[in-house]
């Protein structure tokens, strides 16, 4: 059973913040098991991973890799399959150096789309500069929505890399992954998934999907800052450089500069990991899983539609995302330049962000270059949508110039 | 006054751990205000930097911007100069990356030592391999020391690079950064300096020392994982290029791939950052401050002097580093293995690390493949070097095989 009270009883944030946070899309508040799989790091267990001689060391490099199985686990990958780094952006700047860089040569082609956050386009952009490879774009609708017409359309034999969000973090649309793969791969191309925005919201299966990378933040899903994951195809991570080198990822180096790297996920490891930040994830995982990210999913959807009729409603209001299904919703209000509702909203208890969301190519797109964006999560309720919907009813010129004077 | 009680109750982990810790160059104990900053993070403060239109984003940038204040005050340097990473390894292989990979040429040569840690060398050996650059080492002496007279005949004009820990994580030595910094400038040199074993445990003046780069790591000076420092010279940063590209480090990009960075110290944190580790880092440095690095400084000076008398004392020990001002010693108990040494030290409530402490090369000078490594901190008291002392001279080969058996 989906208990709203209960879940929202769970988060600290929500009793002492008074806010409706609606930026989700940013980072998420953290439940109490989160809260406290970290504190407890801090008072019972605080040692170093991988490299003790005594009991403290052993029990938290163990629960370290516990939490790597649970991570495998909520996304049916294999613990060897997952590497912790810093966040998204860092997943998705090691597949690039480690993988594009390495592999890639003049001529290949990387196609992504225009609706790309930063963390997934411009490490790109950086890989063709070094090795001759250039960007295609597949062509959006109007809405910024891409479709598997135009997928299709845009593959060719020259593509090596198909580099996509499975959510984008402005538009909110799913990417049916399974389909994008299956194409992808008939052309010999790789799937690099920014999952930073799915694997908080939807069921993610990678073995069934096919997706050959796939990046997340923890942050974004209830978990801390400062960790990340990185999900790769064995073979691939195999094959893959890692991104930094030092302690704890090499087995063995000599004076003259030869190095014996460990195997992957280790070799991508260097350096003393985010400890209690790896062990807050799995807490979160465990407390997702708890939930069902079907149930999940399935809530925020319902939010989702709620939200969005509602807005739809206003005569004040652009939307530029009616269509999508999960919980983010962009629009402007009419006249009214998108920081300053964004204020006037705070003003009224709404957390939302405005900007071009790190999207930047997309803006030329939808012809807006400030939008609002309003990302739900399971946490929310649609008292809070009513409340938000009031709150943009209001959102005039005239009282936004009221909150500065 | 440095009032060890007082100091000791503000550690959780030393009231419930009930040992005596002495692997502190791997990690140290968090003190309950770091604890509080991180989980005031949590309760009160959760939402991400830089992105929000609402008071908590206000806030909670407005105080992650203190902490790049707060930490820039600790070594003496301005705030633009402070880069905050994933720590010590993510500075020193950012520096390899962005300056060395970018500005050596064929023929230019790094000078180290045979002393570094992974982190310090390993990255260096890359940029060798992409640009031609070669690393020649210092002679150290017998003891693994690397003396001023050394490093000057080491020193010619190829060298564009000094790349060297302040204080060696197994040998403990402080190196005179100053003379070293003004040497080396004397030659055209920068100086790359892994303060991983210094920053926690020395005072610090990098504008004193003319050091232009220094790296080091939040968990080992009393803050979480997962967030270091990278200090740089501004003219330095300004040149250098990015580790990692995404949001947050980038002003704008458009579809043909051209990319305005931001200034440093932003362009080169991409992504969301270690939120909560940066404020709980802030705690941290605050902490250290309110007790003073002098006062810090000469505890843990007046205590090695005193394990380093004990231990000589003993006749079942080989002690590689008895000259060492700083809280490392490294030793060997004769006739037994280092980690079965280790592993009964335990037994006795000890914790310290056995291996080659991720600084491989050394080990060959002081021909020993392991060594136990036992690292001292403020919080440790001349009550835990007797309980060590005690338990070393009942580490004999069949008390050790007793414990496995």
């Amino acid at each position: 059973m989906f208990d709203i009270n209960k879940i929202r009883a769970d988060f600290p944030m929500i009793q002492n913040a008074k806010v409706a946070y609606m930026d989700n899309a940013a980072t998420t508040f953290k439940p109490q098991c989160v809260i406290d799989a970290v504190t407890n790091y801090y008072t019972h267990q605080t040692s170093n991973v991988h490299r003790g001689d005594y009991d403290l060391s052993y029990q938290v490099s163990k629960e370290y890799e516990d939490a790597r199985v649970a991570v495998a686990e909520f996304i049916h990958a294999e613990p060897k399959e997952i590497i912790f780094t810093s966040g998204a952006s860092m997943s998705l700047n090691l597949v690039a150096y480690g993988y594009g860089r390495k592999f890639l040569k003049k001529g290949d082609v990387i196609l992504s789309t225009e609706a790309e956050h930063a963390s997934n386009i411009l490490p790109w952009f950086k890989v063709c500069e070094e090795v001759g490879a250039v960007i295609e774009y597949i062509p959006l609708s109007n809405e910024g929505e891409m479709t598997i017409e135009a997928f299709k359309g845009a593959m060719h034999d020259k593509v090596k890399i198909v580099a996509m969000a499975e959510v984008s973090n402005v538009m909110g649309y799913i990417q049916p992954m399974k389909e994008i793969c299956q194409i992808a791969h008939e052309y010999g191309a790789l799937v690099v998934c920014d999952g930073a925005q799915s694997v908080p919201h939807v069921p993610i299966d990678v073995k069934d999907s096919g997706v050959d990378f796939l990046g997340f933040s923890g942050h974004k899903m209830c978990g801390p800052t400062g960790v990340g994951v990185l999900y790769g195809r064995f073979d691939l991570l195999q094959q893959m450089d890692p991104f930094m080198l030092g302690g704890g990822s090499n087995a063995r180096f000599d004076i003259c500069g030869n190095i014996l790297l460990k195997d992957a996920p280790y070799k991508f490891e260097a350096g003393t990991p985010a400890i209690e930040a790896v062990l807050g994830l799995k807490a979160a995982v465990e407390y997702l899983r708890s939930i069902g990210m079907k149930n999940i999913y399935e809530y925020e959807h319902e939010l989702r539609v709620y939200a969005s009729k509602k807005l739809q409603e206003l005569d004040n209001i652009t939307f530029y995302n009616p269509n999508a299904s999960t919980g983010i919703l962009t629009f402007n209000v009419n006249g009214v330049f998108a920081q300053d509702a964004a204020s006037f909203l705070n003003t009224k208890g709404i957390a939302v962000r405005s900007g071009n969301h790190c999207a930047k190519i997309l803006i030329e797109l939808i012809e807006a270059s400030e939008t609002i964006r309003c990302s739900l999560y399971f946490y929310n309720t649609k008292e809070e949508v009513d409340q938000f919907i009031e709150a943009c009813k209001e959102t005039t010129v005239e009282n936004c110039v009221g909150i500065f004077f």
